[in-house]
This record gives structure tokens, sequence and C-alpha cells, in this order.
């Protein structure tokens, strides 16, 4: 797919900070899940991309983001070692949690071009898998060092609290028609976008820096800055789920059209006031699944009516607002430098 | 099914704690599910039994015991009653959250009387509210008043683990054999149900005193009083699931033994090295289900193998190292007599 966005031109490679915050942070995070009964540690090891389903060591994992953003959240507030390493320990569970129930409710089998935790162990055994991520989360953070664990536990509980009310309001969407007074609306969905991505995006940035003790104020700009970011990530993968190239994405193409899933692009071109937008809704109503020509009719109209420069429109615009955030700190610039570099690079990346 | 433990009479009424339990915990309990997203709060206002799986209030709720426990463990330490209440609020919401999550695990369709959760709304949605519930009874915590509350969510949390724990190896156990090397010995058992019901009665008696500051030597005493407790209730329970009137347990007769189940009884009669014991091996050899007339050959031979008997002196074993460590205190005297007399009346009634 074309690059349209406009944002700053990628870096040859990634950014080493990926790499420095997998360095810094696995070692943590793979004593705390080697800490979890052998049953689940083995799963959990799964879901992290550590081995395959039977136990054999895996090169994979994810590509370090939230381990990065904690790593750069925490220097930009001069953050402690510890402090950095545990919030980041911490929101890596909950994250890893969050996929695994995710997975469950939305019956999705793959994930990462791998079957997704339900898929390889069970349904019972990835729900027991998922609560023990959790709960090894809560105990990273109320065990860390340092006389703010009470405001760092509250602050994972604001986040889990956003998360979970994103991850129910996606739910109910499914069910929810694409016209009509029960339409799903932009600015529902951005809401919940905001509980379901920006949350932990968010938590990535500013949960060592709570546990540093940092001020509000600057816990509430990188707060601000990672719901921004997660914003911006959330509308560019709405774009890829249409548009994307499946040998990247590891999805089909057309795929969240066909799934009938309820993304920033679809919905924004459903609210414009032109004819592609009314073909739009005429096409979509009987419901899912689609055909393929079918599938592929809709991804024009949803160009046509505006969807895709909407959508791609929103990412430029929420990754200006982080910026924004992070210049109003104070914080230390080498680090702010760094995050929007990295920010810059996985928006590209992805467009 | 008669009683057998010799444990004290039983009193004609219910003892007024569970009452004053519910009265002091329940405002506190509807306000924090109160704040949830609408969707999950109706499907835990039907796991709490408040309402019916359509919203129509009902007039159920558990027995009350654990908020009973929770009042009676912070008077006998001169808790104060926000500590005690928000305590209580904590461990009902992690019960309920468990509840929900193993009858997904284990596939269990029915509920005390009613439909289970996922039953009535969905696998996906009832893992989504028993995620709310976890995560509310950690807000729920984190944001106690107090100077404390670091130390409870890091009681809380050590809870969870060993609840955990539990609940891998029981759902592990399922498939293990009955006999030969693999087969679950008594011993393991005992560990499975320390942490999957012990560790919630421990937290129920302890996690208000830890959150009003109480010494350690006092946490500790409540804490092992409530492992016992726990392990008093499931050996009864144990029985009752072999040889239980299904009137009054709503399970059908003989259910655990016909489904194959793991339980005191049945572990202790197959390790006496006895004729009976080796009958029942033979008979359970070949699998489950069993149908009726096996199972009932089976319940017989597990009592002449003396598995009945065993559980029986468990629960009374454990009723009385209880009662030793309330003895140890200090502790309030009255709380204690009402907690011996709680768990006298509760033994008593399930036998």
């Amino acid at each position: 797919m074309t690059p349209r966005t406009g944002l700053a031109v990628p870096a040859a490679a990634p950014p080493r900070v990926l790499v420095r915050g997998r360095e810094r942070v696995e070692p943590a995070l793979r004593a705390a899940v080697g800490s979890l009964h052998p049953w689940p540690r083995r799963m959990a090891s799964f879901a992290l991309g550590w081995c395959d389903a039977d136990g054999t060591p895996a090169a994979g994992g994810g590509k370090g983001v939230r381990q990065a953003l904690a790593v750069l959240g925490g220097e930009a507030v001069g953050a402690p070692e510890e402090a950095i390493v545990a919030g980041a320990v911490a929101v890596e569970l909950v994250h890893t949690f969050s996929l695994v129930h995710d997975d469950v409710m939305d019956g999705d089998e793959r994930r990462r071009h791998r079957e997704s935790a339900w898929k390889a162990f069970g349904t019972g055994p990835a729900v027991l898998m998922g609560d023990a991520l959790f709960a090894l989360a809560v105990e990273t953070l109320a065990g860390a060092e340092g006389g703010h664990t009470g405001a760092a536990v509250r602050h994972l509980s604001g986040v889990l609290r956003d998360l979970l009310h994103g991850q129910a309001d996606d739910l109910l969407f499914e069910s929810r028609p694409w016209a009509g007074p029960e339409a799903v609306r932009v600015a529902e969905y951005e809401a919940m976008v905001a509980g379901k991505t920006g949350s932990l995006l968010a938590c990535a940035l500013a949960l060592g820096p709570v546990l540093a003790g940092a001020s509000p104020r600057r816990v509430d700009a990188l707060t601000e800055a990672g719901r921004h970011l997660g914003a911006a990530f959330q509308a560019v993968d709405d774009v890829l789920g249409v548009w994307g190239d499946p040998e990247v994405t590891g999805k089909p193409v057309h795929g969240d059209l066909r799934r009938g899933k309820k993304t920033l692009p679809v919905l924004a071109a459903l609210a414009a006031p032109t004819p592609a937008a009314r073909s739009l809704q005429a096409l979509l109503g009987p419901g899912v699944p689609l055909d393929a020509g079918t599938a592929r009719r809709a991804a024009g109209l949803v160009e046509e009516a505006g969807g895709r420069d909407a959508a791609e429109a929103a990412a430029r615009r929420h990754a200006a607002a982080a910026r924004r955030c992070l210049a109003d700190g104070p914080f230390a610039p080498e680090a702010v430098h760094e995050l929007v570099a990295l920010s810059e690079f996985l928006l590209e990346r992805r467009l």
C-alpha cells in the first residue's frame, strides 16, 4: 500500500530504542512469568512469542513497542531503572492478558501469524492463563520498590477500567447496525479506541513515572501523549485492515470489511453526505460476511466517500497532538526526540 | 444425609452475623458494581444473584459467608469500618470473578440453582464480566483510605496467585488417572484446596485487618484460620458431592462420582490398603461418565474403604485447627466467639 500520510520519511533501520527497550525489560518479564505455575507459564510463554505451543523455544515476540515507550517515558522524567522496568513489565503483562482474552471474546483464531492461545490450548486454559498474567501484573506493581506503589496500582486500575470499558463497547458495536439511529457514531468509536487502545499505550508511557513519583503535570502529559499515539496507531491499523497487503498484515484482503467490523474509515465514509456513502450503506445493509466482490466494491466506496482520507487525517492529527503533549513537559529532550522518532517510524511503517 | 461429624449442635437459626455482614457490606458492593460499564454491570448483578439474566430484580444472592467472615475478622482486630467494608467488597468481587471464570473453564452449566453466567450470556461476555470484577476488586482496594493500601494490594496479589495456582492444578487433575504413578495423591489434593478454596476464605478474614495495619502475627493467625476453614468446608462439600441430597445441593445424586471428579473421599478411599479400595479402583478405571448403578456401587465402596470417614475427620481436624489459630490472637473475644459459632453452624448445616 502507498504511503500517503505525509509524516516524516521513515528511518532506514528501526529506532535502536526498540532493541534497547527489550534488552532492559525482557529479563524481568521472563523472571516474572517464570514464577507462574508451570502450565500457565508455558501457555504465557507461547502468548508472548517465546515458544511454540509444544514448548519449543521460538525467536518471536512482539516488536517491543510498549517496552520502548516505557523506557522513553521513564527516561523523560529521569525515573530510576527499577521503576521503569517494573512499570514496563506490568504493562506488557496486562497487554498480553488483554490480547489472550480478546481473542476468546472475538473468536479470533489467528494472532501474529500463529494460532491464538485459545485455539492452541482450549478456551478454559486460555482464560486461566490470561487471569494469571493479570494477577501477575498487579503483583509486579504492588511489589515494586519505592514509596509510590499505591499510586501506581491506582493508576493501573484506572487503565484496566478504561481498557475493559472499551472492550465492552467494541463487543457491543458488533451487533449494532451500519445505519439508522442505532448506528455507531464516529465519536463513539473514538471513545472506544481511547479505552481499548489508547489507555494501554498511555500506561506504557506513564506507569514507570507514576511509580517513580513524577509530578501529576508530567504524568498527565505522558498519558495524553500515549492516548493520542494509541488513536493514531489504531487509525492506521484500521486503514490496513481494509487496504493492507495480506502478505504484510497476515490478514485476508479486505478482511475487516468482509467481517463487518466497525472501523474508522467505514464509519467516517458512512457519515459523509455523499452518493458514495449512500451506496456503501446499501451495500453493507444485508449484513456479514461480505463476498470478495462486494467487499472490493465497498472498499472502493469507502475511499470514494472520503473514509480513507479521514482515517489518515485522524492519524496525522493524533500524532501531532502527541508531539504537542511531549513538548509541554518539561521532559528530558533526548527522550522526547526518540519518542517522536519512534512514533513516526511506527506510523510510516504501518502505512 | 445424616449428621455424623460430632461438631456442635446447630443453632436453631442462622447466626445473626450473616445478616449483619450483608447489611454492612452490600451497599458498598452495589455501589462498586454500579460503577461498571452497563453491560458487565448487568451480567455481574446476575452473577451476584441480584437479578435474573434479563435484568429483573431477584431476591437471591449468596449466604453472605464471606461478608460475615470479613466483618468478624475486622472486629477481631478492631479495624475501622471503612477497612472492613473495602476488604469485604474486594473479596466478594474476587470470589465472584473466580466462580464466573471457573464455570467457563469447567464447562459447568449450573450455579446456585440457575444457569451459570457463560450459559446465560455466552463465553466471551462472561469472560469480560469476570475481568471487570477482578479489576474492580483491585481498584476498590487500591482506592481505600488509610496508609496500608500497598500492603493490602500485595496481600490480595498473593491470594490471587494461590487461587489461580489451585485452579490450574484442579483443571490438570481432571486428566490424571485414578491409579498408578500419575494418580493424584491426597497431599496434592489438599494443596490444591488450600489454594483454590482456602486462600479466599483466609483473605476474607485477613484483608480488612491488613488494610487497617494489624500486626503480622494477627494477620497470620487469621490467614491460617481461614485456610483451615476453607479446607473444612471443602471436605464437607466433597462429602455432599457424593452423598448429598439432590434437593438440597441442587446437584444430581452421586454427581461428582459420575463426572469422575477427584475429591477427598474418593482419593482417601483409593489410598486405603483394603479390598474395597482395589474394587473401587477397578470400577473407576474405565473412565467417565459412570452410569447410575456404577456410581452407586462406587459410593458404597468409597464408604466401605473409609473415604467418607476420612473426609469427615479432615473437616473436624481443620475446624479444630481454625479454632486454635483464633485462640492464639490476641483477638476481641466476642468476635472469636461469633467466628467459632459461624463456622460450626456452616459445617453442621452442610453435613
